[in-house]
């Protein structure tokens, strides 16, 4: 297992869905930055479980407790250790379950690895809830962002069939995002995928969806290809976010069906400085960033967790069954994920932007 | 910059377009494998420019060295060098724009990353025959993966809006790829797609296109989450690739529409072992290996390189100008990434196989 | 900063010597190894401070708490983490001083390095304490070691200018190390120790000494040179521990003294299997394991905590000035090392075990 | 195996003594360093067996090709390739003994490790050849050092049973070091080290001794610790040389035998900077420069390669026999060692000042 990810800015991980905590160690955090602690916790606040009826009924409080690295409010360039407590577990649905693998799960795959060692309560390592280990850590990278006028802004663009009908600006996304349970920036469609969520839940089954994230203010000259290029940083990190199957920059596979002369980005002069004429290379040419916003989109899977009659197999008898999932599962992963997918974009960022510094001009 | 890739079988690649040579020199290949040069060769011929319209008209021989880490026919263990010289190179058209960036490519990055040190000529590192090493590297990695019943398959499904319309099997991968320059599976796609191209070419124009890579053989267990799933493994490394704009795997984009019921993979008993209903997956389950073939698609995005004249800046003198690239280039990318993709993918075959094997079960 | 160490089995390290907690996630453990809690506290109970007059006076209970990575009682392959509190912090004296770099400690390098937000209370991440998260990881590297036969034992070979008079067989260090607190495997040696110590004690001095460290048990084979080298690891990560200056191997800075027929050892027959003749390599030849028992002798420099009046500078005045450290000190670090060095020689082979066995033979 | 060392300044190594070529890939050199290949041809020239009767017969020009990574003369921060060719290639030697171990050589533990398929001829990877890669290296980070105004100066401080008598200046290792066959700057020590080796040699034997390495004009502020500290750092990477069984900084394992308050180094102010009363601490204090010289010294084991006759095993007939080295072997390693440990280290603080670079102060 690799519970570390980044170069520079470093993220290791630690827990289990039932276990006792789940934390994470941040390496690499520049001294002096200003530690807010109740930054951290809303970050955190914004990934879980809401209002019911759109996500898991498991109610963690999530309340964030700093172990090392800050003193006096700043920190001190030694490691940031967070930690969140394990409260509201219930394993006993998973007792009855472990030799018969759900279907879409990493039960199986878990238990061909691991053996008869693996923790399968509640998903164990695989769950959804070690993303709070990612916004924990984003938080913390946020913060340094921030003092280098770095923006991270993810929203929902699609739920199940429903996308997201109108273009929205940045300032729609800041403004709305966090204000519906959808986590989308058109107000407009909120409804609409609302209902699709409900529908979903209402017939025992799940969606999937597509978030988008954008990162404002970096500037051109990020990253270290060939092979640690922008896109195959975030990529990395993006593909450790459970349920993510796809993942495009800019124009993307739109782009595949496209003319070099349309795709083309071309460079023009804007207010004595280089722009872009549109963005199809998504910020990012060469592997570089080019001074654009990075744009990227997040295929998410439908949550495999559905409460409908499944066929599987029984792995100690070696004979095929059946099964029903009941306890707390999201009929949607992907407005929880928007929080998740910008911690891990801006964690990527302040990796970029270090590796950067390392590199002296002559 | 960043040329190493790998974490137990590493690729360390140098050169640059219009350098000496191209190289790589692959550390971890277990000892004992047979190496046979005539493969290697191979399979950098299948990425060699070929028939002329199609593709660039730089005509390279390619032809391999082996520097190090083969005694008597086999691996010893050590790092195996290998390296192609660079002799068909003219570099005069590239002094005269060297402070006017081509569209749609690093020119600028890189001169804003690497100041005005940048080897500029052909593109330098940011050059597609950079990707001559990956072949290299991956036809050791491909010799490994024979001794262990595993098989990388990559082929053309989309060129420019034409798309493949036939599903395919992997044997009619194996059987047409290489036989037709469109380097697609289905034989009676391929006029089409090559009209796309040479409609493309004669326009002045280039197009883009979608490689999918199957892997065959690849036993359960392979992966190492919570980071190093497969999907960001594979991610990281095919983003090295020039052009590459987006990957998904399994039912990937399409999947997000779709309800967890539909996308589910049911596991069955076949043979008496595990098999899957279908493989929406693309053989990846929590970031494992599940049995089932990896299945993963790559957006490339239409070859920047085009002989109309497009806008741009000229960075001296800071004022917009436009240009018309010369020289040789493909119109498209697509045919000849056919084994670049298939070579890194091979390459983090043998990577996570060697991580797997570290785990020492009790 | 660089808090991690390993490649296959690693530490990620975080806390300060007066923040909430000291902790370690360890990463790489493998799946399936029984971990007893109880054995983890016995191994930090040796690194405690003791019996007073010897060593320091701050009295932490050092409990640990597990927090991830083992289930039923063992370890599920997921990290491990362990945390023992800080209770007994009283950093008044440091304020005072925090301008005023003790000689021979790490606080102008410190503040040189991170600027004024290094927390400089009990010396922060630079404080001896931090070495209990060696230990605890150590703990958990010796329980995978146990289960291949490999036993990890440390001794005290000199303190100050007493240096232990016998040769000791590793039965007399197990049996008799943690039996006194010298930590000296030769109880004729241990009243003059200990006098050498309380004599230095008494005038408000320290002194250094040397550990050092037999590895029993490893199979031929271990070690990744050219720059993974048995030797290279093991330094790497024993020169991590304050206070070390120095590290041999085998016969060390003595053999290069000797002459070539003199030093090398010669491999013979002995119950059907290779032996050596004597031991001058310390285990290792060409970087890899012999089969051997690896043995290493690490120097440590006095304690730099004195109570004499010491010459320094006022780093706000810019003025020269005199320091007396007052506080709690250890006389001598030596003692408490053992458990130390065994904790991460212990680390370092389960590292080169998991390497080794990813490489497949054929 | 692992033929890659540093962090942001990165060498791997490829090549075997009997192989086709030695060379080296350097990884993250800033660009825009002026790189003078004469220059690296000296430095190989340092290295190179010079005038018979001290050092091995082997006459390899060692003549230096760069292959990627400079252009108009100046680097352009990708990867710097340089090779040298193995011309002078005797391996008939080795054929007969392949399954006889000479003592105190890798030949058991690398035929144990790789199997049959290990490149014995000449010692393969095993070879002090490989060293000819860490010079190469290391002359592309002097001259990165030269433009930061560090210099790294090592010379012998003892052959065999001859110590250096007189103390040193860095002006005195400057100005003799390479002016005499024995690299030691002290020229009165020179006649009774010559007359060392060479009474080894006539007695078929060989002698070890001791490197000592001083870098000066490194600013404070240099190392990563907990884990990388400079210490760490540079004994993981000196310990890669072939011999080396010995580290020791400042005042090493002598310091064990000083009182705190003899071997603390006191700041001072001089110059309106602060300066240090000594050095006993080597130049670092808790893993980080200080300021002061950073001084170690490194014992080199007596040459295995002897033409006595000794004892040893074949291992295909697993019965004891005798061996008697026939072919070139230097009676002392020492003075060849002179420009690797130089190289290396230099290597390294190359590393940790771009490593220093990428934290970003506030």
């Amino acid at each position: 297992m690799t519970f570390t990810f980044g170069k520079d800015f470093k993220l290791h991980v630690y827990g289990e869905s039932h276990g006792e905590s789940i934390g994470v160690v941040v390496e690499g955090v520049p001294p002096g930055i200003l530690i807010d602690t109740s930054m951290i916790q809303q970050e955190l606040d914004k990934r879980r479980p809401g209002s019911g009826h759109l996500v898991s009924s498991r109610s963690e409080k999530d309340q964030v407790t700093i172990r090392s690295g800050v003193f006096k409010g700043k920190s001190t360039g030694a490691p940031i250790t967070m930690t969140i407590p394990n409260t509201d577990v219930d394993s006993s649905s998973y007792e009855e379950i472990r030799h018969i693998p759900r279907p879409g799960h990493a039960d199986y795959t878990a238990r061909v690895k691991y053996s008869e060692y693996n923790d399968y309560r509640g998903g164990g390592v695989f769950s959804g809830r070690m993303t709070a280990a990612f916004v924990m850590a984003g938080a913390i990278a946020k913060q340094v962002l921030d003092e280098h006028g770095i923006k991270v802004l993810a929203h929902v663009v699609q739920v199940g069939k429903v996308r997201m009908e109108k273009e929205v600006s940045s300032e729609d996304i800041r403004r709305n995002v966090y204000q519906n349970p959808i986590r989308c920036a058109d107000i407009d469609s909120v409804s609409e995928m609302k209902a699709e969520v409900e529908q979903a839940k209402a017939e025992g089954d799940s969606v999937g969806g597509i978030v988008e994230c954008r990162i404002l203010g970096v500037p051109a000259g990020f990253g270290e290809p060939l092979f640690d290029s922008v896109e195959s940083v975030i990529s990395h990190a993006i593909f450790s976010i459970p349920g993510v199957k796809g993942i495009e920059f800019g124009s993307g596979f739109g782009g595949s069906l496209k003319r070099g002369s349309e795709n083309n980005d071309s460079p023009v002069i804007d207010d004595g400085g280089i722009q872009w004429s549109k963005n199809d290379s998504g910020g990012v040419l060469g592997g570089i960033t080019n001074g654009a916003p990075i744009v990227f989109r997040v295929a998410f899977k439908p949550t495999p967790s559905i409460s409908k009659v499944q066929s599987t197999v029984d792995l100690e008898k070696m004979e095929e069954t059946s099964i029903q999932i009941t306890g707390r599962h999201d009929p949607s992963i992907v407005p929880r994920a928007v929080p998740v997918v910008e911690g891990l974009a801006a964690a990527v960022m302040v990796d970029l932007m270090k590796r950067n510094a390392s590199q002296i001009h002559h």
